[in-house]
């Protein structure tokens, strides 16, 4: 084959700056402003100045759009549980894992995760989809905690308090509450803590 | 407005024993045999030897049919979280509301409980609606703990908190375990608070 013809079966991917990131600020601007329905992938691409092309490159739907974070922040969750000290017990080594969240959610994404919030509360085919990823993220971590050798129940309900602690806190941070998302995951852990030693 | 036009307002309600019963007996079994996405309403009325009318009367869509017990079971678990004594504290008092789910439950009901998981797990659509009920319960679970005078975030944390002991226990019933599903509960339940007080 001649390096013509192999030029034609691979697709042209013109590099755009963070096209990815532009897509996520335009679809969030636009959610806002008309709301999720209104909203066409093709006047997600235009606010972005990008093309529909590039847009299916980066998301398969307008509503993943929203949900581009969740792989990392489960890998990060799952390498957290994994690099726990052998000697945790499975609600520590989930509380390690909780502790590496604010490297995927900083302070300066704050505003920006309270927005998304917003669209997401106010469209329920997005709080569909953001159950879908919370029970994907809770079953990943009951699956580091057996791969750590914990055996179940235990693995599932340590994953799922873990995934508790995580909605709790993330709902005080993203509703204004002055500390840090690092403060609040830690509190948040030893306060269910105290609700299940209250006898 | 004479008796004549009055009662042309008035749509003519066949009883039909046990209808409900019979549109979900019926859906569970085509969604077994030829899978959700290819079972009509139409085909669950005629299972049923019952009219699409009288489907419609009794569930809003072909999801719904599986969830028809989803109000009753949130009604007694809320029911329950009142009736606890005064002196519980939040999370005893949700164990006393999920205690009440065997009588929405009860073991004859096991067998129709797995069938039904099954079907659900087969079918993204399914599975959302399932979450989303599940949410609904959860913070249905919640909004009685703060009734109850709990604060948050501790309201939510023992709310997510007995959720988790639900699916957990749930899981383990259906999945085969030879306890009855009052005794997974009070189990599961044991076991989040060893979880929890892993150090």
């Amino acid at each position: 084959m001649s390096v013509a013809a192999i030029t034609t079966l691979v697709p042209v991917v013109r590099w755009q700056p963070d096209a990815r990131g532009r897509l996520e600020r335009a679809a969030l601007e636009l959610y806002a402003e008309r709301g999720f329905d209104a909203t066409t992938v093709a006047g997600i691409a235009e606010r972005a100045g990008l093309t529909e092309r590039t847009f299916f490159r980066h998301f398969a739907d307008k509503r993943e759009v929203l949900f581009g974070g969740s792989p990392v922040l489960q890998e990060r969750l799952v390498a957290g549980l994994a690099a726990a000290p052998p000697s945790a017990g499975p609600l520590a080594a989930v509380g390690a894992a909780l502790a590496t969240i604010p490297e995927t959610l900083p302070e300066e994404r704050r505003a920006g995760a309270a927005q998304r919030q917003a669209v997401i509360d106010a469209t329920p085919e997005l709080r569909e989809r953001e159950l879908a990823k919370f029970a994907a993220l809770t079953a990943a971590m009951a699956q580091g905690l057996r791969e750590r050798g914990v055996g179940e129940p235990t693995a599932s309900l340590a994953a799922e308090a873990g995934a508790a602690v995580f909605r709790v806190a993330f709902g005080r941070w993203i509703g204004g509450d002055a500390r840090d998302l690092g403060t609040l995951l830690a509190a948040s852990l030893a306060e269910l803590r105290g609700v299940a030693a209250d006898g």
